[in-house]
């Protein structure tokens, strides 16, 4: 019950980081819905579809397209009267990533998937989202330019297993994960860590 | 029957409007097809993936394929010779559209899902091909921008749903939806109606 | 065995391509990584999820994803110190083109389509990851603009698939279907040939 409250508060997010996107790329109305609902539930779909999950998580379920729904008109109306909050949205990202990229994980590891392909599967619903929201905006995705973001999920995902192959309880190795994940994304904001750039020598 | 060829001439316009992007952006003639094709049967296989309905519906079936490369076929000859008939193509279009909305909205309510889900799957197969169209061609997809596209759609397979639930049999209650859509989508173009933009206080 | 062997072959070549892509773009460390691996699975798992086969290719062969890490980090060390050699590249490129495009085909006719889908997936399995990885680099997919390159993939399957019609071994069908692809891309690239682009009149 817990985790399914944490995975619309994802979806939130997500959608609200959607949204905003689509009022900055001059969307209409629609445009901004369909952009808020693929950034939110993208990820979970690629995910699906390649599990061969069916039906996909939002068809048996109408809980994360009302929430998508009602972010979207939040992030409108709030946009209208008062500047857009960064940094509680960056921290709302954070924990979005965390819940998204571990429940993720946790989808796979039970399809029988291998430790690698888990970590993938996860890594994907945290961040295939993201990736379609910029692919559909015309430019090049954000986490591949960008400081720690697939990589803290990566980080966290592994904790997660690393636990549970340490027979830690699912709710205590989903804990330690999604706090990895949380934790190495806003420690890489606060701090300004990045990955290496790699230059060719012409 | 009629259905069927309705459904073809869905494909053959939005293949036009593929091959018209192609040339526009300067492919060769395989780019040309390629884009046509995936204009004209991409929403479509978006909906059977989502839906796990396999074969998808150009794999068992030839005429889709063979409708595409007519219908390319044609268009290259035409641009030789005479302008782009812009008003035709828009009517065609709408016209495609609506085919394509209210039969991707039969598949999906034949396949059990919910009203809402319905709604999206008929959406997707109308305007996911456009959109991938655009994707390819590394622009912000139009209908995500533009005037009354995917609401028109949206607006017809509601109609069709509230007819079906009202016991209309279906091919009254198909025509319609398709009916709503189209005359909805030429209505904006005619009267340049537009969805609402926002913009975010700085 | 061999086929195995050629197939990392073509993932490895692929992934280098996609690690250059991304060093291009300024990527960091982690998306040259997923980049590479879009751009060597992509094709494969595209051909896969409309086929409906389960589970996807590198889901149960670690294979495919030890030989992208692998020819990324040689990439990355490689141009830190060589020039990238890019004609050497341009003909690995087309030997993996021939192995995945043949591959894709026979993967299509195990599964019972007809020719016409066949030349599809083959051709869908050779070039879809270098259109995913233009995509994702908020290019025009360089396949769909340039020279000869999936028509070669189409001129070999056709190859391959008259051979097989002419009871030729399954093994000398391939051999003669993959150097047509390599033959065909590997003269247009020598000559310079190109398909035809269209303009319109104005």
């Amino acid at each position: 019950m817990l985790l399914y409250v944490l995975d619309l508060f994802g979806v939130a997010v997500f959608a609200a980081s959607g949204a905003l996107a689509g009022i900055a790329s001059r969307l209409d109305l629609l445009g901004i819905i369909v952009l808020a609902s693929i950034t939110a539930i993208g990820g979970g779909t690629l995910r699906d579809v390649l599990l061969n999950r069916h039906p996909i998580f939002w068809m048996h379920d109408s809980g994360p397209i009302w929430t998508i729904l009602a972010a979207t008109a939040a992030t409108l109306l709030w946009v209208q009267v008062l500047p857009v909050p960064t940094d509680a949205l960056l921290i709302a990202d954070a924990i979005g990533l965390a819940v998204f990229a571990i429940s993720g994980a946790q989808v796979a590891e039970k399809a029988g998937c291998r430790p690698m392909v888990t970590v993938l599967m996860g890594t994907l619903t945290g961040s295939g989202g993201g990736v379609l929201r910029d692919v559909l905006s015309a430019k090049v995705p954000l986490i591949l330019r960008q400081d720690i973001y697939a990589t803290a999920a990566i980080a966290g995902i592994a904790v997660y297993l690393l636990a549970r192959a340490a027979k830690v309880s699912t709710a205590w190795a989903f804990a330690a994960g999604a706090v990895t994940v949380a934790g190495t994304r806003l420690a890489a904001i606060a701090y300004d860590l990045k990955l290496p750039v790699f230059s060719a020598v012409s």
